[in-house]
């Protein structure tokens, strides 16, 4: 029986989603929890990665129950909770068809991106939001994101992961680019059809620079329009935003595979 | 120049406020910050303790800085905020008088309490709540909170601290005891002019008991009314609520004194 779980985590004590020797990953610990569970190892299959730091209020993985347990779908919930540190949650387990994949059946996934504009960031928002003490202009933050919509060659906007090849595909539609004002902060929201590799905290960090007058509207033309190389990895390539503000929000797929 | 410090910070990285031998504590940190600004050692006064795992969005402590500083009162605030985690934030400082003293000038305090009554507690509430997965009566619970207001001898409230004499005095004054409705939960608030060892933390847990039915008016009744005896210290008794829902969320002192 495949399974799909949706698992809410914060990113802060972990390293990533996926499974890196010596290292702490939520991947990691939800297989450990499945094999104590099964009593065999159990591969859990994510959506995609989330990098060290980064959140999920809806990541999605599926994985399949050994024939030999006759368990609930939804009683996996708290067998795999009791074993888990609170900082990771299951918060729902679906029975799918055999044929659906975490990752290839996946339609659209949007994240959020807190930016803190508080004089003193909260001792509550450390490591869960992105603090920019520099005022920003709300109606250029809301040109820039709406630059974004519709298909572009996003090159521009991701980091190299160290796997592309001639025929990697930069193409990406992002449906949804935009702001809603929070206390002392905004909340952006990406929905799109896949995302780069560290792409949504390059969106944020080049509409952040562009709302305080960092970046014009044609630098941002030419970072879609003439997209020549990618830029280098690093969380301090200026356009890359920090980790700490980005949350996965949900992942969405056909309602038949699920 | 004798100064007042507000402070707010996250208690779960920390074994409380008061400095302890061996142990990581807010006060040591922010009386490290200090000397390294000040260059000499500088003792600083707290308005109580908060024990560990206990935040606090506006605890108060007051110190005196050395002759030798000609600082502006307002340029504590960044130049201890630089030398601090993220988890630790000074967000006002304010010369007052010098006979202001945080815990002897001190009117009243306010508390509030987070109860969480999510069905799976996310995770960034880990910590932060206290997870009743039970349901609980709101009726009962504000009749409950209403029962604590005015002086009473609230010595069953309060575990004992090992320096009790004789002559403690266990009279405390209760202005306000309520609640009110949070996405999923409760957030009570407790204000008096003064609270005992982990007193928000028995009357919470009293106060929750009594609202899923296991006290019932006269028990509390009883134990304001006839208090025998202090009950033994310790998280695992019935009647005290975890830490980790509990926040000092301000303390009052009179205008003239600050």
């Amino acid at each position: 029986m495949r399974l799909k779980l949706t698992i809410a985590y914060s990113g802060t004590d972990f390293a990533g989603w996926q499974i890196q020797p010596a290292t702490d990953t939520v991947q990691e610990r939800i297989e450990k929890a499945l094999a104590e569970v099964a009593k065999v190892p159990v591969r859990l299959h994510g959506s995609g990665r989330t990098d060290a730091g980064v959140h999920a209020l809806g990541q999605v993985a599926h994985f399949d129950a050994p024939d030999h347990l006759t368990m609930n779908p939804f009683n996996w919930v708290p067998a795999l909770n009791t074993k888990l540190p609170p900082t990771i949650r299951i918060t729902e387990c679906e029975e799918v068809a055999a044929d659906f994949h975490a990752r290839f059946s996946a339609l659209a996934k949007t994240y959020t991106y807190h930016l803190s504009l508080a004089p003193i960031l909260p001792p509550f928002l450390a490591k869960r939001a992105w603090h920019i003490p520099r005022q920003l202009n709300p109606d250029d933050l809301r040109e820039a994101l709406a630059f974004y919509l519709g298909t572009h060659d996003f090159r521009a906007f991701s980091a190299n992961r160290g796997n592309e090849t001639a025929d990697t595909d930069y193409l990406r539609t992002i449906t949804r680019s935009d702001f809603e004002q929070i206390p002392e902060g905004y909340l952006l929201t990406f929905t799109g059809n896949g995302f780069l590799y560290k792409m949504v905290r390059f969106l944020t960090g080049a509409a952040v620079q562009a709302s305080q007058g960092f970046l014009r509207q044609d630098d941002l033309y030419n970072l879609l329009h003439s997209p020549t190389e990618i830029p280098p990895t690093g969380q301090t390539h200026p356009l890359c935003a920090p980790a700490d503000g980005l949350t996965l929000l949900e992942v969405n797929y056909d309602n038949l595979a699920s």
